[in-house]
């Protein structure tokens, strides 16, 4: 099926585009009163994100107020290791935990590939309807998290400020790790592989937390399961993107990933990003997303601030960027803002 | 006076030492039970770091347990606004809050500098009673949090993830935040001046939010105020180190400061932090604090990794490097690790 709007893919591709693609991390999110509304009748977030047409029509709210330029699934990066036997539950203000984290070599060789269609079809379900929803107007995102930040999770049962339990299991056994972490990354191969065949359009593979790793535990630990993970992939001509919130010291090597884009948060220039990644994959980003709490005007100042750090660092061209936030939006943000990013990312690129 | 160890002062003048001086950031911290001893006669925190002997008494805790290498004055970074009127109190479990946040540009031309020798006395006197207890050992460290950090929590009234309204006004009215951060930066000099006076023989500016901020906020709106400092901080001849988490991408700017040391958190290599900085400053730094979660030996190996790092950058010489962490500790470490930590800093530096 041909796309109407095709910006992302080209953009993903580096080919010309009339403008430069938009769209946010998070943008199905609770700063929107008609997600809250949905989020109300699901009586939790783990039954909106797990009954397909709930997750469908949270994918499709923020595409009816604005002209993004994707769709991306709404679901969770912890959907596979509950996959795998975790129980997955939310406390309200806590973040997801773990009902049975791994805590040891014997919880690790326990571990097993969920089957996609049968444990995890929720998430398909929702690929497949979303896809016949959107009816081609814009290209639909997949994702998962990355291995690294998946095992984060699995090792402290949660959310951490030290991550000192992982990290702990990583220095202290690191064939352990290696091992949580290559079934972990085989998971996340199957479980794109099968958002692809259901449908997915581009793949994103959120690191939230690589860049709390120093660069030689990020060397060993994290980079070579994103690069299995580009290089194992069954994608067909799908582009992957890699996120990752504090990869700035790693540009070069995600350029080299095998990844057709990188995207980056917003403590590095994306005039810096394209001169060290050299034309070798398209990048995505960057804007701090606590500019949404800036009036709309200086908003606007500091959305064409972005666009123009990525072509000055970019021999003059718009080609090859995606613009995004650096990280994901917030629920006290004001949809109003949101209108006036994308409007000017469109505008201003399209000159 | 002449000092019995003075590992870190010839450190942070480049000069060659007998083995690597090591501190710990937050070294004087609620992982020693002495602390909470001390923690639980004081009733709270505040009343702890505003009671001359009990500050005094847990800065030295530390310094009788482990051969370190200097005393850190036992304080908080939010002195200072406290003193300007805003009221600090701490909330069990949720960090540092201000009664009376700055919300309106009426609120910053109300700021004043406060009197160092009346309003923060409880400070100066807990640097002189440390000094006489001290009696030479070792150097003492006195501190501050940087304008920029400050001014966060004097604008958002507590902590936060996003920093989203300090970051609003600096976009929205960036003439009203060069005020505030004017005021701070008056204020910062002064109480630096005073505890130098008072007997500090080594001052450290926490930067701790200012990688929070893109690269061209950081220039705007934190390093011309940490250089500031540098420049006009009568300090004659006690070193001053800049500390900031996230300053990875500043640290050729840092180097040109003035100040005679870079504190760097784990993010970066120290080979890395030194080519880069070219024997301009000493640095200061980085182990990841996680790593005191791991065994005694994958500590010290980790340890190890961390001095050879910094000598591979610096031409294969130790001299001008001080150990530490690249954070603070926690609550949850284990003494007997710190122990191991230092033993091997010493132990290994010292071949």
């Amino acid at each position: 099926m041909t796309l109407k709007n095709d910006r992302l893919l080209r953009a993903l591709r580096r080919e010309p585009v009339d403008c430069t693609p938009v769209w946010l991390m998070r943008q199905a999110g609770r700063y929107l009163p008609e997600y809250r509304a949905t989020r109300k009748t699901a009586g939790s977030f783990l039954g909106m994100a797990m009954t397909p047409e709930l997750a469908c029509e949270v994918t499709l709210q923020p595409l009816r107020r604005f002209p993004l330029d994707a769709a991306i699934l709404f679901s969770d990066i912890l959907t596979v290791p509950n996959a795998m036997g975790l129980g997955l539950y939310f406390v309200d203000g806590e973040g997801p935990k773990f009902e049975r984290p791994v805590r040891s070599s014997g919880d690790i060789d326990k571990l097993a590939v969920p089957d996609m269609e049968t444990e995890l079809r929720y998430v398909m379900d929702a690929v497949r309807m979303i896809r016949r929803e959107l009816d081609g107007s814009v290209p639909l995102i997949g994702f998962s998290g990355s291995p690294w930040t998946i095992a984060c999770y699995m090792v402290e049962g949660g959310g951490s400020k030290e991550w000192g339990k992982v990290k702990a299991l990583a220095i202290n056994d690191p064939a352990a790790m290696h091992t949580l972490l290559g079934v972990v990354t085989d998971a996340v191969i199957a479980y794109l592989s099968a958002q692809h065949a259901a449908g997915a359009q581009v793949l994103q593979v959120f690191d939230t937390w690589g860049g709390t790793l120093s660069p030689s535990m990020y060397r060993e630990f994290s980079l070579p399961y994103l690069t299995r993970i580009a290089h194992e992939l069954k994608r067909g001509d799908t582009p992957l993107i890699l996120f990752g919130k504090g990869n700035a010291a790693h540009l070069e090597a995600l350029a080299e990933s095998g990844a057709e884009g990188v995207g980056v948060d917003w403590t590095v220039t994306l005039e810096d990003a394209a001169r060290r990644t050299q034309g070798k994959v398209a990048l995505q980003g960057n804007l701090d997303p606590a500019m949404l709490y800036g009036s709309s005007d200086a908003l606007r100042s500091q959305v064409r601030a972005v666009l123009d750090s990525y072509r000055n660092g970019n021999g003059g061209s718009r080609e090859g960027h995606v613009f995004n936030l650096g990280h994901g939006m917030s629920p006290d943000m004001d949809p109003e803002h949101v209108a006036a990013l994308v409007d000017e990312v469109h505008r201003y690129s399209a000159r």
